[in-house]
């Protein structure tokens, strides 16, 4: 079959054909039509990512079909019984385990499940991974309210994106961050109250100014930025982070933490529950994933191109064009 | 009356006359048997704490006789309706308005609470502050549970020792921390199955060998040492400060705290609902505060040189001999 494959380090995947062995571990076999990136491939790419092996066929989202039935794969698997935290035996769709950007992906019958009927193909592909993060974050880790602020950074990520929609679904007041301008109108536009660009020196008070305090923020950057939080958010809120692409935290003073009584909690992925609560959400609630761009297998490269350039809002898909 | 009076920064309290004037806010007449000292005053004293004014009765901690019953004072005041974080009007006695170490104590009567059957006046007066803290640290927000393992660090403090006087009675494998040996036996003689001295440079490893790991800390220091936690720390694990006596928290690896699910909490005090609650586990599980040393009140500042010395291990009583 044709996929999508890396073979080294820093360098691009190559879209060419590979064969799965025939004694592979997952028998379930689906003929995917459209699959998705996440940054989690590009870590892999640079090998920024633990547990690399070569070759690896790419890919965490994907839809296809699945005994003439349209389905997609919950890429967290096997998650185990702790709803708190992911067991030993946890794996991500992609690495280890060959991944959605091919002609099939074979994985085992419990992760498979109907694709949503309001969705289209393209749609259906940018939902997995991305959608079951944001999920956990905004509902479990983050209790998100109706009526409640929040903050969410770094809009125009697949992440962030799904949390802005379920924070509108809900009815919750939403800021944004970014560092583009044009991506916080387009937020605005979905349904965002205000946001800040936080290449501005004083984002952080013109955020408190136009929010009068966030009562949740999800945040995907840590960093040096991290700490100017704890003067935005509310007393008795709560901060989640799914992410550190801006490296570690520092300079956080002990005594706003607890005299506002302030909550930090880190989220990764989801569990089985979550992706199933997550989907019928995503059903009720009638969400259509944030497409940023749709590509074909073999220009896989230019979308590899695209995430790299950070210019995307919303999801950047690959077709297939053969199945 | 007479009183432990404040009059300036960075000087001891007086013993001297000091009247509260005729139209005193608080109506409900208190006649102390004994106070007791809390890090609090020490802030205050040294004037690092806000919002301080002079002259003030210190005390947060007290017991004495109101209507011939013996009683205690909840110091945690005006907290509000939302149990997770303190109203804007919530204010702790001992400052802003005049505290415990007098003959007489004045404050509303909904904060005026019968002393648990089982107390002696000096483990009365030990309770309320340090008690409140720990309760709310460990079971609001540490939402700890029988056979988790817990870590105490600065084992000796107060609340340090309240929480692991609950910790014991709920069943928990108990190990704390402590720059003192003979600190951390003394722990082991109460019920901790084990603890390091952070004063040596393996004192992470040494946990970690010991422990296997922790699923619940409950932390006074923040500062440096603070980010080791997170290697300690079980998947799922939580973290909750309540002090930050060693300053600001530097260099969280963001990765960390998401791949393993961590939450970090901030605590302060407690509610009423926690205040009550607090009384009624005190009185089931028969908890005796640790007292390190009782003094007069007329020998105060010997009471507080104790505290600042840091070699306490447990409360510091002040006992009123005139009442």
């Amino acid at each position: 079959m044709k996929a999508i494959v890396l073979t080294q380090k820093n360098k691009y995947p190559e879209y060419t054909t590979f064969n799965i062995k025939e004694n592979y571990e997952y028998k379930e076999k689906i003929k995917i039509q459209a699959s998705a990136l996440n940054h989690r491939d590009l870590w892999i790419i640079k090998g920024l990512y633990a547990g690399i092996k070569y070759p690896i066929i790419l890919g965490s989202d994907g839809m296809g079909l699945y005994r003439e039935k349209k389905v997609l794969i919950n890429p967290g698997q096997y998650w185990g019984e702790n709803e708190k935290v992911q067991s030993k035996n946890f794996k991500i769709l992609g690495l280890p385990d060959h991944g959605t950007m091919a002609d099939y992906v074979y994985t085992d019958k419990q992760f498979i499940y109907d694709v949503p009927t309001h969705l289209t193909d393209t749609e259906a592909a940018s939902l997995p991974l991305g959608c079951l993060t944001a999920y956990r974050a905004l509902f479990v880790k983050g209790e998100a309210k109706k009526g409640e602020k929040i903050l969410i950074s770094g809009i125009g990520g697949g992440v962030a994106l799904f949390v802005l929609q379920f924070a509108n679904a809900i009815g919750m007041e939403i800021y944004v961050t970014s560092s583009s301008d044009e991506k916080i109108e387009k937020a605005i536009s979905l349904g965002a109250k205000g946001g800040v660009n936080y290449n501005n020196k004083n984002w952080e008070k013109q955020l408190i100014e136009i929010s009068a305090g966030i009562d949740l923020i999800i945040d995907s950057a840590s960093g040096e930025g991290f700490k100017k939080f704890l003067n935005i958010i509310n007393p008795g809120g709560k901060i989640v982070i799914y992410g550190g692409t801006r490296g570690k935290i520092n300079e956080l003073i002990p005594q706003i933490i607890f005299w506002k009584q302030i909550t930090i909690s880190g989220t990764t992925m989801g569990s089985d529950r979550d992706f199933k609560t997550m989907l019928k959400f995503v059903e009720e609630h009638k969400i259509h994933p944030i497409i940023d761009s749709v590509y074909k297998m073999e220009d896989q490269e230019n979308a590899f191109k695209r995430m790299e350039s950070g210019k995307q809002f919303g999801k950047i898909v690959l077709i297939n064009p053969g199945q």
